[in-house]
């Protein structure tokens, strides 16, 4: 018999309204996750919120978030690592993509079509080099696809000033909204126009750098992006 | 004498590090807040970190957040809004915009042009029916320049199913990243290419509803999105 794997919903990842919105199976969860590079990571900081971007990469059901090891939430992770009992640093990081804008003939139903992952969970510091690099490459190749293989791997000075935090995928949640505007129906003979207009990241022609040796050729991986 | 106005840093707004890439002037941090119109909204609830994406407009050295009257956030500070003394919803707001993709020839060196605001302080529910009607027409113009004017405006009932935060821009920093990969001097002979790969959202053609009547005019401003 076949299952969806789905995460388990609870009472942070149910929504409070919308609900259609929102889904839980493995599937839809990665492929909004693996389609981002960019998350917003948030955490408490004596009581108050931080929201930082933050480069992540995924493996299996794991994200990996970069920092520096002079950062904020790396340093409160990684002081929390030198504990005994290592405590994490309890964290909610949010992917989104917008899709489009929907404007309604109503201002009120104006909306965004989008796609969005929220994890709640305990990040901590992955200190086992080998797990480290794995993250670090994972990272690399989540924003261009085949370029950790093609650059110099970190050295260890390298390794030591780079900070990985890992964070089970666990309390995970997507939501999504698709269509056009939902109008009011005494409101369609209003002479405003509706629909949807999309909206999405392109990438333009590659910039070498000024050092760049003349005749270095252009990796077919960033024509692919 | 001409002067610069500027937000005063705090020491929630001076970055641990890479502070050449920090900027308090308001042209920046304006600039930077009205080229989006989805910031990351961060606030704590039972002690826990909860980062959603939300809309937002900019009027002047305040911003207003978008949500339902019966969304999580805009719930916890209408509960506060309720009480003789109002204390809030202290929030962290983030916009970032990711402009390009920085390859280096080394792993570690691999970076993401970007344009970032982190604003701190404490969220207010708008309940002043004037103020919240200008406040919904700036964040209908702020995703679509021109649209609130060419709309039907909200009535009486959908004003009270929409909420509306204010935040004042006071504790407000930027980060900006540009230009190419900062190598090594000894991996400039490397055989890796190293450049930087642009990335902007682009608008594609708009998308009339499926019930808009024939005829209709498409609007100028959504051609100049």
């Amino acid at each position: 018999m076949s299952r969806v794997e789905a995460y388990e919903p609870t009472t942070r990842t149910i929504p409070t309204r919308a609900r259609d919105r929102a889904a839980y199976d493995h599937d839809t969860v990665h492929a909004i996750l693996d389609a981002g590079y960019v998350c917003h990571l948030g955490f408490v900081r004596d009581g108050s919120p931080v929201v930082l971007p933050t480069l992540y990469g995924r493996v299996g059901d794991r994200l990996y978030l970069h920092g520096s090891s002079g950062s904020r939430p790396l340093r409160m992770a990684g002081e929390a690592a030198g504990e005994a009992r290592d405590p994490g640093l309890e964290v909610c990081v949010t992917v989104t993509h917008v899709d489009g804008l929907v404007l309604a003939r109503s201002a009120f139903h104006h909306s965004i079509n989008y796609r969005c992952v929220v994890v709640h969970g305990t990040a901590h510091q992955v200190t086992d080099p080998e797990e480290k690099k794995a993250a670090l490459d994972a990272l690399v190749d989540h924003v261009v696809p085949g370029r950790a293989a093609d650059s110099r791997p970190g050295n260890a000075k390298e390794l030591a000033a780079t900070a990985v935090l890992r964070l089970d995928l666990r309390e995970v949640s997507a939501k999504i909204r698709t269509g056009g505007p939902h109008d009011e129906p005494e409101d369609l003979a209003l002479p405003y126009w509706s629909g949807v207009l999309p909206v999405a990241p392109v990438y333009g022609a590659p910039i070498p750098s000024d050092d760049l040796a003349p005749g270095t050729p252009e990796p077919a991986y960033l024509s692919a992006r």
